[in-house]
């Protein structure tokens, strides 16, 4: 069976699971409109996908330590209501897709204490090495994280 | 003849409206991967298009002076090719939109020595009053925008 | 007994007063020398100290919905070691000084997991109200202030 | 001579060695106090002294190319007054001293257009090897930022 076709077959899985990051904002995270700039939501996605690649079992250090990244190919954020200095927001990631030298995530911003949306956000990623090359993800890699999202679905 | 009419009859010239700025890229806008960090491009995008407003005639400290803010509700990025420490990098920016209550720019981002194409963006604004609260753009703005847009395609 | 009169006589309590703050290190904050820029460290110190002030009962949106601001007129700090991106950094916030009109905290930030140590800061600081101007601390923050660093050196 | 001695008999010529770098603050660069949060001087700093060795000749590009960076073991910052988004900082960087192992430098940080003053810092650094460890900073590199010094002197 093919990585694309293990692929599709996990995707009913993948639509739950989704991990879920906390994080405070931070005061040099707003600008003068008083509410939160909105490139703080891209590294907060960036930390939201870090933390579902450590629920999965597969830390992006362990990535980056064997020589890959996934470098950003796309972003794309809808914004609907603002974060504020004081509030939590929580990140929940899930694993949109992945193939052979892609992978993409999406995203739901949303108030930690009163759930309300925040942003809707998708990232796509291609795998590079050392040098900026695009490459294949690793097979361990990719089979880790097909086992990883299934096990995160189960749970 | 409404805004919306207006706007439309006017997109042509629009295609041409576009303001460069150079941007040196900064040593802390950079990532471990060696390369610019992507969050680093919104920070672009938004010096762009306040250049863009600049070189239009309004200047975004007055539309901030006057109470109203261009909240950014949706940003896309394609992201073609890193930008490095030690690169210029050129912000082309272009008014894609303009309606009563929203307004839309458009970015090529490129390397100022060599032109590769580094990114593509679009960002999505309503306006907002002080309290963060829709409001229509005042037509002032709105009337000044148009001008300087069809000022910036005829130059 | 004048405010100076007391904090001077709280000063050994203050040294025990250290609010204790984790957080872990973001892909976004490293630079291409392959550890975290130095810019950082000022973003986790505020961090540390809106953590000592929520623990020591004087939450920081209160001050600033009370329309009043905490301006850093200083900064000072001694980077001894990196950190690097799958590191969790804790951030040790001691109030150091606690004038009619101005406050200071420092900062030991360590390791979480070695416990080495990343830096030793101080931070200063006024009071200024909504228009950035000088102002006296308002007294009953001052007492709040007081109390909990009291407080949380008991305990 | 040793370079000790010839950093400190240069050391009049050095006062005079200020390269002036004009930065327009950016909109991100703010925070809800409405004006610009203190971490940013940070990065102008850096800019500045990138601005200081490319005037003197030695592009900063070129010192890490061949292996080497200057770490930051050291800041420390004076403000005196807000800058706000509208404004163009003014920084004037000063080479403040250099030994085998370390160099220092020395801005002020103006408002462009009114001149008022903004903030006075200062930067220690060491030199590192790409795998971060405290190494010389290569005779050449010492023997072109005196020469770059001294011409900066006396143009």
């Amino acid at each position: 069976m093919s990585i694309r076709n293990e692929i599709e077959s996990n995707n009913a899985a993948w639509e739950h699971s989704a991990v879920t990051l906390d994080i405070p904002v931070r005061f040099a995270e707003t600008d003068q409109m008083g509410v939160v700039h909105h490139s703080a939501y891209l590294v907060w996605m960036e930390a939201g996908r870090i933390a579902w690649l450590n629920a999965a079992g597969i830390p992006y250090t362990e990535i980056a330590g064997g020589g890959n990244h996934f470098a950003v190919t796309g972003i794309s954020v809808a914004y609907r209501n603002p974060a504020r200095f004081g509030d939590v927001v929580q990140v929940v990631t899930r694993l949109e897709s992945l193939r052979s030298r892609q992978v993409s995530f999406i995203y739901d911003v949303r108030n930690a204490a009163s759930g309300a949306h925040l942003a809707a956000a998708k990232s796509e990623h291609i795998c590079v090495d050392l040098d900026g090359q695009m490459t294949r993800i690793p097979a361990e890699i990719v089979a880790r994280m097909l086992a990883g999202a299934r096990e995160l679905a189960r749970s």
